[in-house]
């Protein structure tokens, strides 16, 4: 440890999205020692994104006091599809324009440094395993509620991204096959078309539209139902968002509990926007987890919101650098 | 490689059965020297069963002329609920009377070998990962479909058992939120209960009973509605069969991307009686797979039918004690 506390090596960890890059420097025991935020511009494209990354590392290690050389690696989480072992973009749909962009390689190259690319939604859940809400764990779901259902697993301290860097994409596990709701990816029946905040927001709409039963919704314009106001009226004691909220509570637990049925782990943890509906949303979720696995395992698993918050993607993406470089937290 | 070919060090592995005990000498490559059945009369009770594994034991290591000696541990895999940790039997359905036995200990005791104990699906999937149809794969599932559906995951390598023993039971995994059917374990919407062999009849009984339209099947005398005579009439041209067939394998298609979009593994196998269905009903699962996963995923994913049949349960338990004396295969 240094005089001031801080535990060299330090990692630079980059969480980019489709509006924002998130950047921080990141010591070797997780403490995230500064953090940036800039807005992306994603659809300048991908040259400019680089350039743009550069700009928000630069920012984040002159933040910290830290000189370029303190640097020892970089982790950069991203979305979209894309191809880990090659660093590549594929297809990613938030960053239009940026596909087969070979944006672990060139970044290196602008960098000068050791550059890791993961998932962003990975890159989340081992920030939580590190020094999050999963510090204790050996295995963890994230699942991150938002405008889709991002997800990582953590499966004996390491996360898996799968044989085609496919892994933990749970929001698009299959919890209805028959009349399966419309996803965002095109195909029907996925968690994220249940229980994201944009399909709770449809579900909604459908509900207001059914009928004419007094609603606190009803009185919301169209764009102001959102899964907030929502979340606002299930307190508010309104029966109409109560359902809302229970039944995507149901939904989420579905989901957790197939992978409890698949990966076995010991912890579920929620982040995200949605999280913000607090303690009686979380309870609802475990209880409906404990109706619907096995007796020893409702009793075993822990149910709990993610810690990190927004920060949680570039300090998981920072551990994943340090972790390539020298062995697992 | 000794004079005969074969390659000590010699590992015996158990398949323990509700019905049957299968045993047999694996040598060091994997190969099966010796292969023995005898009944399980499990309703004898665990004392009893003790002594019918040891007696099962013998009789394999006898068949291939080698001495007690030889045998450089015992691998045994177990249906039913288990706490692998203390290599107990928790309340194992097949098992009836066998609740909150210590097999692994008292096994090891009558026998004086090291024994490890492993659920049955999982020893399967590891079987196969060693000698059989995923000899070439990374990752891969195994669903063994037969009254249930029994299912083992490999994650690089290594079975995936779980923080509570209880990783791949994907029979379990939720595949139907909302008016799911019954499962045997007495949650609903589980995929055992859409397309074990079980749930085949199941379904079919159901249609038959739902109209009058002609079918093979409604010439059949109940107890002669199975899952292999379904499978008939749909070689035959029967409509009501090949939509039943159809759906069969849909079902097992919306597991299998469940799984992909979990550990996104390089291959997935089919094995159990019910894979006497053959090749179309292999090529239907396929084609569903590939309707309902990303396009890369689809072009990637390997579906093929399982390889070692019933020897994939003690070959893979004889792995796993390989695995756990000298390291993975």
């Amino acid at each position: 440890m240094s005089s001031d506390g801080r535990r060299p090596p330090y990692f630079l960890g980059i969480d980019l999205g489709g509006t924002n890059i998130k950047c921080g420097v990141v010591d070797d025991s997780g403490t995230a020692l500064t953090s940036i935020r800039i807005a992306t511009e994603a659809d300048r494209g991908p040259e400019f994104g680089i350039e743009r990354l550069a700009e928000a590392a630069h920012m984040a290690v002159d933040a910290g006091n830290l000189g370029w050389d303190d640097v020892a690696a970089v982790g950069l989480g991203s979305p979209g599809t894309m191809d880990l072992s090659r660093g590549m973009l594929l297809e990613p749909s938030n960053l239009p324009g940026w596909d087969h962009f070979p944006l672990r390689d060139r970044l290196a190259e602008r960098l000068g440094k050791r550059t890791f690319l993961q998932n962003d939604a990975n890159a989340a859940a081992l920030g939580e395993h590190w020094v999050g809400a999963g510090r204790q764990s050996t295995s963890l779901i994230l699942f991150t509620l938002g405008t889709g259902i991002g997800c990582g697993i953590i499966h004996e301290g390491r996360i898996v991204d799968g044989r085609h860097s496919h892994g933990g994409e749970c929001g698009h596990m299959i919890i209805q096959a028959d009349d399966g709701r419309l996803c965002s990816c095109g195909r029907t029946g996925h968690l994220e078309a249940y229980a994201s905040a944009t399909s709770l927001v449809k579900r909604a709409a459908e509900a207001l539209a059914e009928d004419d039963a007094p609603s606190l919704l009803r009185e919301l314009a169209p764009e102001d139902l959102t899964s907030q106001a929502i979340d606002r009226a299930w307190r508010e004691g309104d029966a109409l968002a109560s359902t809302l909220m229970r039944e995507t509570a149901r939904y989420l637990a579905v989901g957790a509990v197939s992978v409890m049925h698949t990966i076995d782990p010991d912890l579920i943890l929620f982040g995200g926007g949605m999280i913000g509906s607090g303690r009686p949303f979380l309870d609802e979720i475990r209880s409906q987890i404990h109706s619907m696995t096995f007796a020893m395992l409702a009793r075993a698993i822990r149910v709990e919101f993610a810690a990190l918050g927004g920060d949680a993607g570039f300090i998981g993406a920072a551990g994943y650098a340090r972790g390539a470089l020298v062995g697992p937290h």
